[in-house]
């Protein structure tokens, strides 16, 4: 992948990294209601760019206007909804232990903790959002209010439409007169530029979405210093489905369109797409699989994000049927141009899945495995193999759950999400999503990248301990000037 | 270090991984209710072990019996500490957004979201804390309230008292009809053992306490896994303490003797010992050394933990002072039996400092080096060459604390608790202690090993999409049964 933008060298890494210290200590000293009108006018100024953005970043992605429409409200949603979590400022996790000076054989202190910023963040853009998980995406926008600085790397795949984004938060920056260097951008298509930014002194944490290979090496890149970061890594998920008997019986049908909808949908360019289906061996998924077969035939094949990302799904499908014992059951068979991508449906035995690792890898892009099971246990046993998730689903009536308890018990410990009746491609954005999910789909499942606790990666808790009240951050002084929801003397008060 | 308990092997190993995770299934069904009382019953049960609980744990580690009954009290304190966060339960951060069917263009679905604990844990018992960072100490109580089950391997040093409160776990959990692997305790001397216990297939996480070398291979242990898992190292701390110049002017003589009792209780075997002291030269800080100097002396020697202990007391203390540069200020003259230590006050320029690296490391004992500082510049320079702290202390007036604005500045990022005019020495036990900080102080400064948050080690969020009311853990469901505190469409509610 090239573009246009020149590469960044080690030293200038270096030279980027150090500016972003400085700025991220200019950046604490800004008033919350400054950093919330700082996110919100980054959203105003992208809203600016107007179609010329959605039209830039559709010739690079080759993602519809419709798509691209709705990923640009999103992305400007969020940065609202964390300036909105600043101004409501629970978020910091104030907590208050007055001091008991009469206390024997020793006094209590005070003591006030509170959630601080851990200092300059990477941002690796993600090449299947280019607008909610890239230059002003998620990562960004939880950092920005978590109060560190941000570096972002602009994804090549899509570098014009990072540049302007760019330029939209500088125009942001010089208007809310924040430090310049608060956010940089930066373009490197080499694995040493990824090392150096991960290496850098004054890196604190890293973000990244993106392939398990890529997530993996930067959590290697991270080990390698001489005091480890947090590498936030959003990696592979085939985000398991499990169809259960009964509603297979009932509603193959509209299952089929369902599911034909969500594994095609963008292509299958989701972190969500439901590349793993599980159900039992009977007449009522062969009936399923027909009707899926059938919505399938419909799909217009599209261009893929890329010409990486189409060689990678030709290869990867192509290698999944190649195995032993995998069937086609659907491939849509329209004539397809460029970088075109031909949905997928295949199917193999419980047994045959178990037996080949091969066949658990993820196939990024509209390619789904129906895994046939014998029987319940068998099912079960393949639910087990199966490694950390995004999200895991469950089709089924609320009878189907009550009769499959122990399989319905398996699904917290596996995924991050867990859904009941819906497909898992759709991603809200609020307080009580957690996308994020064991290893190998995220490298630490204890924390979100979607949703207000998003700013959570970014921080970490200091204890002040008798700590003159004047010098006291205001989340921490007695009078509550914030007026926010804190833990006082084990109450939580406002 | 030898004791008679029997060497587990690394196949043992792996049989106890695998029933730590059959007893965490069954754990998990436990009510919160159950899950109390079995924490308050584990504390009752170390009390009715009475003295002989006491004098077995001095007679292996040396400590008096004043400081082995206070530990003790904060040991039970503790698991009732946890008890009562379970029945409060806001904890688990219960965070609720309701569905918008008629949303346009996408209804939105129903989401919840909790925390759930990740799994067995293993506990590596600490040295020096025979009671509160041991078998029953703060890891255990807070891994056992998160609803993990946990795994102890006892410190080799105190073995006897290890089995001792191993014992009254088992009577808590035969009394509370707990699955019987919910606690397992074993023994094990060897690199391999440690090893084992952290690369086990069942294994979900690790706390550890101890030395900078331990606590690194063990997360190198856990890099080495497939499934890499969280390992939270609390690993050296030198504690920087700033003497600021108007006090120092105005109380040499109280700070010389607080400062000499922080640094030599309990022989200075604390986390949080003050290992490095800092000022800038002048005349008040030859009076307040003179003063400190005439403290030390008073001190009597006493034994160390273990003879493992003094030898790298001995070792490292004597090397610290054979540095170019460095000079001795006082050392305890006493003649010395067997395993006992020696106070000792070093001292040495700011330059010197700088230029090695070996007087910035931890000398575990009661030992502490005195950094004088040509001017304020030179000592932030110093302090921002100090690596990540457990406490940084400033010991000053609050109008040294105005006039030194950019020093007081850097404090927040260097540790985890930031103490005004006092000694890092005690360690509360309340929710807004932080017992933690930047790395190498631990592995993960996100996180607390103190206080009711230390469960937050424990633990990850799972979100339930559209799930069945009759289905959702009570802390989700819809007429909030626990009358817990949770966030609800984005507003705080009980």
């Amino acid at each position: 992948m090239t573009n246009s933008f020149k590469e960044i060298s080690v030293q200038e890494i270096n030279q980027v990294m150090q500016r972003s210290h400085t700025a991220f200590k200019a950046f604490q000293k800004k008033s919350i209601e400054e950093k919330s009108i700082f996110l919100d006018t980054i959203a105003n100024e992208i809203e600016a760019l107007g179609d010329t953005l959605i039209q830039k970043a559709s010739e690079e992605t080759n993602l519809p206007i419709a798509r691209l429409t709705g990923e640009r409200a999103r992305t400007t949603g969020q940065l609202r909804m964390f300036a909105n979590m600043l101004r409501e400022g629970s978020w910091v996790e104030a907590t208050i232990d007055t001091a008991i000076p009469e206390r024997t054989p020793i006094p209590k202190p005070d003591l006030r903790k509170m959630l601080i910023p851990l200092g300059p963040v990477v941002v690796f853009g993600a090449s299947n959002f280019p607008f909610a998980y890239s230059t002003a995406g998620g990562d960004t926008a939880s950092a920005l209010a978590a109060g560190c600085s941000v570096v972002v790397k602009a994804h090549p795949a899509h570098a014009q439409t990072s540049e302007m984004v760019y330029q939209a938060i500088k125009k942001a920056i010089s208007s809310c007169n924040m430090p310049d260097d608060v956010f940089q951008h930066v373009h490197g298509t080499s694995f040493e530029s990824g090392k150096a930014l991960v290496q850098a002194e004054h890196t604190a944490a890293v973000g990244f979405t993106g392939s398990t290979a890529g997530g993996k090496a930067l959590v290697d890149y991270s080990t390698q210093r001489k005091n480890p970061i947090p590498v936030f890594s959003e990696m592979g998920s085939i985000n398991p489905v499990i169809f259960l008997p009964e509603t297979l019986q009932n509603s193959s049908a509209d299952l089929a369109t369902q599911y034909a909808n969500s594994i095609t949908l963008g292509m299958g360019q989701f972190c969500t797409n439901p590349g793993l289906m599980l159900a039992v061996e009977s007449p009522a998924l062969h009936t399923f699989l027909d009707h899926l077969s059938n919505r399938i035939k419909e799909v217009q094949p599209a261009k893929m994000l890329h010409a990486g990302i189409h060689a990678a799904y030709e290869k990867k499908s192509h290698d999944a049927l190649e195995q032993d014992g995998v069937t086609v059951v659907e491939q849509v068979s329209t004539p397809i141009n460029d970088i075109e991508a031909r949905p997928i449906i295949a199917q193999v035995s419980g047994q045959t899945f178990l037996a080949n690792p091969i066949l658990h890898e993820e196939v990024f892009g509209p390619y789904s495995l129906m895994v046939s099971c014998k029987d319940e246990q068998e099912l079960i046993t393949v639910l087990k193999s199966v490694s950390g998730q995004l999200t895991t689903t469950v089709m089924g009536t609320v009878h189907d759950l009550e009769n499959h308890a122990q399989l319905v018990d398996l699904l917290p410990s596996m995924a991050g999400r867990i859904l009941f009746n819906g497909a898992p491609t759709g991603v809200e954005v609020c307080a009580s999503m957690v996308h994020g999910g064991p290893y190998p789909a995220t490298t630490d499942s204890r924390f979100t990248a979607v949703g207000i606790n998003a700013v959570k990666r970014w921080v970490r808790p200091v204890c002040y301990q008798n700590w003159p009240e004047s010098l006291l951050p205001l989340a921490l002084q007695n009078n509550n000037p914030l007026n926010i929801w804190r833990m006082v003397d084990n109450e939580w008060k406002k």
